[in-house]
């Protein structure tokens, strides 16, 4: 197809089909969907489907000094799976099998490409489940792993690295290595399977993933609790969990969220206008259960606690209401995006410190005449900001700001997203200069030409 | 004190009363619960109290190329709290403050010296619980972060990686770093976090530990059920889990280990005499829950599963003697050690590969006319076994052919205790070279000269 000798080899590789270069691309694989990420111009796109396909284009990438960039499905708000001018990029689409569903140890392993409908699929009838759940169920297990995402479940359930039990990965240099394996412990050596976790496919290509599944839940019920504001809700965590009714979701709202989300998604959920008219934030509240006995009777008795800590009303929603509601919250993202948000970020900070990071937050954006408005994982302090600030200076300024705030109240720059590139000048700005001497260093141990991934890795600083 | 410019250096960091040499020094601060490790003569045994003290001591013993090694409460048994020949030992034992117990993001930030038992003490009346229990209470918080212990628990509350949210760490050049912190998810940057948890102290030196804590369960039961074989006992366990019962202990005892704990407590479980005759394993199944009703309920389930899986028969405990079991279990080590065992291995597989795992063990030992006997994590594949074998070549060859068993059926050499010294050339043997080479270089990264624990590291090997 070709007479560049790099292409060529590739294709010996791949087979003709399954590498494709300019202007045949499928430009909707070149970005994934962070903002005002611009993607470069690949040499181009190959799509494996054995971990030996995978070793081979890594080897002739290394040997040829090109870089290689891993793309899941581009479900990523971090602009890390994004086209670098000149890359080889390794679309992980078609690397989909699911491998094993393992009902004995309770363990699935999957190849990098299946998706988190894909694997639910596959579970279907088994009594078992991934529980993470990052809101976007086209998105790769591959690209969960490299981000370390996590999602609304994460108060109970953890995140990614949680259910990882094993790799397989491609190193640099095209040979591959198990990390792990069907064991839900070990204390053998330094822990490589979790070193690779949320490393943005900087250190490895992973291949193949041994994934920890849980029993699945068979009731749940959705309650939504308005409060008057956000204060109070952050102040009611501590106790709501402390009811040990084991809350799988404990999400906050605020008033504009619920607003563009419900009409977003033509969603009626019945709420009084006395009272719609003085919530400024509201609760979702998931309790789940095997047994539906107790479902009901933890909602009574989450009911209970809710009003004690000062929710103006607790409504139990349909079966049908509460799952819209959950998926509409989902979606908040292309709500936002829609709305013409420039930035989607997810600052963590202790769940404690929620309201007064957000009250920071809206000082910053008032002084700057910005605006930003959120909700957020009120369980485990992860905030998601939709940024409003066209001015490149000054959404550089704004976002800054709020990273710092972020980090001043104990906090870190992302919560589940990821740094990528769109977060990156942030990262390196404000990180301990021994962190990212440490990090620089990793990297050179396990890609010492820096071919995965070159643009997700802060960069070794001018020795002077 | 002292001439030696090593000691006056560093008692002039701690201070006369905290630096003690031959002939003063407590011999039990030189070696941990491993059996025929033989400690090393240390240049001193030190005793910080501050992370500013640990710098000192890491800076001094740099600059000098004199080795260090850290050391907890010396609970561990993998010999990786050894003195060495000529290192500084710094004990942490002194470095016990709890520094904060956080109701509201439920979380402890302790020194690395406290122990379990000052932690779960400190925590009385917050209605929050520390979950792991790798059974004995004496065990420092920093030792559980150097291997990342495991235990009974691990089944339901994982084991010390998934506790540990953030650290302060002192690096090989005496500078200090923060990892992680109050937050339960984070996607930004390397999770050094997890790559230092289980390091046994050959990365850096842990000064302070933040936990997540978890909301403590207000009632349990403990069932015992007797089986007519191991077998059966692990063809039951996915069963078990199926129910959601969420089960927090599920330990098997072999026939002999039922039997020499049982004995050493003075514990009689009152199982009938025609059905300790039959039963050739035992599983201990703990459930809890804050309701004392639906612990009762839970029981029932549990029960009636158990018996459609084959128990012999359910035993529901009293409470006072399924704590004594529970605490019996956790003292099979000692037993083991007094009636003589040579080695305590915990090898880890796939749970259900445990009894073809055993039946393997079984038949090795035969073979060489060798005695092992044990108990384990049924839930989480951890097997504990004692080997009774006093000729050192065999001994050798016995425990590497137990670990290349577990290895084939997709385990590890160790799922708690660690690699330490006792395993070390077990694991330099039977480990990918391409892993040995990642680790290696990773303890090149953080510690160029070998400062820490050089004893517990993977040996560079001879450039040919």
């Amino acid at each position: 197809m070709s007479t560049d000798p790099l292409l060529e080899e590739l294709a010996a590789i791949v087979g003709d089909a399954r590498i494709a270069i300019a202007p045949d691309l499928n430009l909707d694989e070149l970005h994934d969907e962070a903002l005002g990420v611009v993607p470069g111009s690949p040499r181009c796109v190959v799509h494996p489907t054995t971990t030996e396909e995978v070793r081979g284009i890594v080897r002739t990438c290394a040997l040829r000094g090109v870089a290689v960039v891993a793309r899941g499905s581009g479900t990523g708000l971090s602009g890390g799976a994004t086209a670098l001018d000149g890359c080889v990029l390794v679309a992980f689409s078609r690397m989909n099998a699911v491998l094993e569903i393992d009902t004995n140890n309770h363990t699935a392993t999957v190849q990098p490409g299946v998706t988190l409908r894909e694997l639910a699929t596959a579970l279907e009838g088994t009594g078992l489940h991934y529980p993470i759940h990052p809101g976007e169920l086209s998105g790769s297990i591959g690209g969960n792993v490299s981000t370390n995402a996590g999602g609304m479940r994460a108060v109970r359930d953890g995140v990614t690295r949680h259910h990882i039990l094993g790799l397989e990965v491609v190193l640099a240099d095209g040979s591959s290595l198990r990390t792990g394996g069907k064991v839900t412990k070990s204390a053998t050596g330094y822990d490589l399977t979790q070193l690779i976790v949320g490393s943005q496919g900087t250190l490895a290509l992973v291949t193949e993933i041994t994934l920890k599944l849980s029993v699945a839940p068979r009731h749940a019920a959705t309650l939504l609790a308005p409060f008057a504001d956000l204060a109070s809700i952050t102040d009611a965590i501590p106790q709501l969990i402390e009811t040990g009714l084991d809350p799988a979701i404990l999400e906050y709202l605020d008033l504009l969220t619920m607003a563009s989300i419900t009409a977003a998604a033509e969603l009626d959920l019945g709420i009084p206008d006395d009272i719609s008219a003085r919530a400024l934030a509201y609760l979702v509240v998931v309790l789940e259960d095997t047994d539906e006995g107790r479902v009901a009777s933890d909602v009574e008795a989450m009911g209970n606690a809710l009003e004690s800590r000062g929710a103006m009303d607790i409504f139990l929603l349909p079966p049908s209401a509460g799952a819209r509601l959950i998926e509409a919250r989902e979606r908040a993202f292309y709500v936002a995006k829609a709305n013409g948000a420039t930035d989607i970020i997810d600052i963590v900070v202790p769940r404690a410190a929620i309201s007064e990071f957000l009250s920071r937050v809206a000082a910053i954006a008032s002084e700057r005449g910005a605006f930003v408005a959120g909700c957020g994982h009120a369980g485990d302090g992860n905030v998601h900001l939709s940024v409003f600030e066209t001015d490149d200076a000054a959404r550089h300024e704004l976002l800054t700001a709020l990273f710092k705030t972020g980090i001043s109240l104990g906090g870190q720059i992302s919560g589940e997203h990821g740094i990528g590139t769109a977060k990156l000048a942030a990262y390196e700005e404000l990180t301990d200069p021994t962190r990212l001497d440490l990090e620089r260093r990793i990297k050179e141990i396990f890609d010492p030409h820096s071919v995965f991934n070159p643009h997700l890795s802060p960069r070794r600083r001018p020795t002077s």
